[in-house]
């Protein structure tokens, strides 16, 4: 479906069934984290998600590519994101899949209801405010530093939205971890599965992947590292097939 | 130096500057755990050392193997094994650098005085009481299970042992990670290096490794993993390695 493109837009393909998306390079591109993700997460037909921090929608979009299944909600405090987003799904034909919504992640469950939604997944902001240069446009700064949400924002609200047994899944640095596991701990989401992503074989972790469960008592595992890059400097055969599949 | 083996007991060389240790099948005999652990932590010369359930005194003399620094303490709570490791001790000749002290780790803090040691190390038993069969052997009961003593308990004693800034290192299951990470911050340890241990390249992690300072302010790093088998399923080069070195 053909949709408006903005100045400063591009279109992206995102090499997975002709899926595109509309990026912004003077607001937020999408990264690697954002597609190890989708990879990461789980959903199953019918089950209702919802996207937190949204930004252009791309967790979303993925899931909706790699699964076909879900319908999802994907919620983002900016304006010019949100409406962004909303072109990329229209543009993918995922009107009746993927709705956007613009609002803010801190009053989500009271918005959105409490108890509602099988699979909640969220890429936040990753510093803390006033930790490291804020970028000075505005969009950057919001999308990387925690200006707007907090870690404990989106673990509060994505526990309050969920169902009991539903499945909260985040990816964030990974020295960010032990406020992971006690705020999750506190929310009364169990950690279920964590796996990092570490750019070469022998480097230390660039992200941790955690998935938790509400109410859940299964013991936490802790699954094999993704690798990013091969010794040739080119993604690794793992990571060209996330890419492609 | 000669030394009494009692029955049952076995010297088993350690593959490391030609040193020893005593082990009886039915008590306890060290695993890749220790091992990975005596790698994994970090001592400088002078520094007091404190092994919190240190059973055949595995880490400690692997530490003092690999370093040839620091002065341990191994302090163990059955008769016997406190026994075996003191003559291990005497064996390899290093009564000087290493003393053997039986008792009750959960008040470790009040009989050796809090904030005295630079590093605390546990292997401790890693499977919560009631969880999973007890071994009919009590020795190997107590070595597995939380039966004298909790994570808990080596945790609030291990920091109420060390000086500000101090390191403590432990080795535990991944299933245990959430409960480390929260009990650790709970006693002021910040957790700040974490590696996993995983069977094959391509397997869960068995193991999980953790350093946690006194008061730190330092962020957590999450290591590349160590691999133990590789796909011929002999020890990695990684493991030789560690066991050689």
């Amino acid at each position: 479906m053909d949709v408006e493109i903005k100045p400063g837009e591009r279109v992206d393909d995102l090499g997975r069934g002709g899926f595109r998306i509309l990026q912004d390079p003077k607001c937020f591109c999408f990264g690697i984290d954002a597609v190890l993700l989708s990879w990461f997460s789980r959903v199953k037909s019918n089950e209702e998600v919802m996207d937190l921090c949204s930004g252009t929608g791309i967790v979303p979009i993925l899931m909706r590519a790699r699964y076909g299944a879900g319908r999802y909600t994907a919620l983002e405090l900016q304006e010019a994101m949100a409406d962004m987003a909303a072109r990329s799904v229209q543009m993918n034909g995922l009107g009746d899949s993927i709705q956007v919504v613009q609002g803010d992640v801190k009053t989500a469950s009271a918005r959105f209801g409490r108890g509602r939604v099988d699979v909640v997944t969220v890429n936040p902001p990753y510093r803390k405010a006033g930790n490291g240069k804020e970028n000075p446009e505005k969009a950057l700064a919001l999308a990387r530093h925690e200006i707007a949400c907090t870690l404990e924002d989106v673990i509060r609200e994505g526990a309050a939205l969920l169902k009991p047994r539903g499945r909260f899944y985040l990816v964030h640095l990974p020295e960010r971890l032990p406020e992971i596991m006690t705020t999750l701990t506190a929310n009364g989401l169990t950690p279920e599965r964590l796996q990092t992503a570490h750019s070469r074989e022998d480097s230390p972790a660039a992200m941790v992947f955690v998935s938790a469960v509400k109410g859940g008592r299964n013991a936490l595992q802790v699954e094999p590292p993704v690798v990013i890059y091969g010794p040739d400097g080119n993604y690794t055969e793992e990571i060209r097939r996330i890419y492609n599949e």
